[in-house]
């Protein structure tokens, strides 16, 4: 009996990734790299790639599909699963990795939804979130003191779900501004919290994008990898 | 001109430190290791000391008494941020290290709110969170799919806030759960999710407990070191 590795690698530089991912790297049997269809690539693999020294080690390349037609997804996480439980049972140490952090938004929970962990002994190995990236590369606090920090991946339906976010917490990450901007841009004018806000585009890549003006944000058309971090600012420090 | 890189040292495992705090560790000329007081020593240093292999950097320590006296705080991390900018304005580069991530909850910022960036150039390198740390140890889901995600260090006043943040979030993760247990054991029942918490205390130690249940929670004293995940589950996945 093999062992499933989880393991987190990071935003996308590949001197974000951890000792002990690196070294679990080097010593499964098999690593697999989720891509979103046959051919496409995996961003994950890119990541580690050169970070492999065994030459022994097989690379395959298991599809998640990037849709939301979850029927399909099911299906597709349980032949992903199948795949995985039968190289375990035969003995082999594999590793799945996953953009970030596997505990947050990854690939890597849907097929663990579909494996039995009484056969299949499973440890995850924790990853850098693409928000503490977006905070470390703005120079920011995400959250300190006693204030509190929300994710949220993608506004839950209604302004009220919306109004009790803004209302109960100090500081915000929108994983997917992109989704039906001007409620969100309303409710920055609305607080008056024009100035609280930090779209970044791509974060840590070459195409990079910073917007800190509501009037650039209202006219623009908020690109797919964007993340938005609200700070309301509650806790000021005396200078 | 030195540079200030303030480096996230992950949640306590050696291993889960990354490959850029690793190296940039042994090519710094001073490491600042923060200390609650003289002599008190620092846990994130023990986390690093066995990467650094650089025989010529200083190890400082810099005092960060634990207690909630912001006059005696200010003082102190604005005579830290001194110690830092003369270093760095005689041209050393310089680390300073910190538990976890450096814009989560760390006295790495509290500094940094007191350096002058345009002197000091500063560069913030990303860690491994003790939520991520907690939810890969519970090979749980920290969020995922839809869901939503709210990290709180310790309650608000009031039970209105702490309404607000069960009514909205599909996952919690309360830092401080040993602060007034009582209302947050009283939200557990009240909302029918006894069975959706667990407490983790010193997680990833060999003193590492777990509890999830109610009733054990309810007549325990919780300690310090603990964090509690509560999954409302919301989000069932068809097996």
């Amino acid at each position: 009996m093999g062992k499933l590795y989880g393991i987190g690698v990071g935003p996308g530089d590949k001197e974000l990734v951890t000792i002990k991912a690196k070294r679990l790297l080097n010593e499964v049997d098999i690593i697999y790299c989720p891509e979103k269809k046959e051919g496409a690539g995996s961003f994950a693999f890119d990541i580690v790639k050169d970070h492999i020294e065994n030459e022994k080690v097989v690379i395959k390349n298991l599809i998640f599909p990037m849709n939301y037609n979850k029927d399909a997804l099911i299906t597709q996480w349980r032949q992903n699963a199948e795949i995985i439980t039968k190289d375990v049972e035969r003995g082999k140490n594999v590793a799945f990795i996953t953009l970030g952090d596997p505990t947050v938004y990854s690939t890597f929970m849907y097929v663990l939804h579909y494996i039995d962990q009484k056969k299949v002994p499973v440890e995850i190995v924790p990853g850098i979130t693409s928000f503490c990236a977006v905070a470390s590369r703005l120079n920011l606090p995400l959250v300190e003191w006693e204030e509190n920090l929300a994710i949220v991946p993608k506004r839950k339906k209604g302004e009220e779900a919306f109004n009790k976010v803004f209302d109960s917490f100090d500081n915000i990450i929108f994983m997917k501004p992109n989704n039906d901007p001007e409620v969100l841009i309303n409710q920055l004018k609305k607080r008056g919290l024009e100035n609280n806000f930090i779209l970044i585009t791509k974060c840590g890549t070459d195409e990079e994008t910073i917007v800190t003006d509501i009037n650039v944000l209202a006219d623009m058309k908020i690109p797919y990898l964007s993340t938005m971090l609200i700070k309301k600012g509650g806790q000021q420090w005396e200078k």
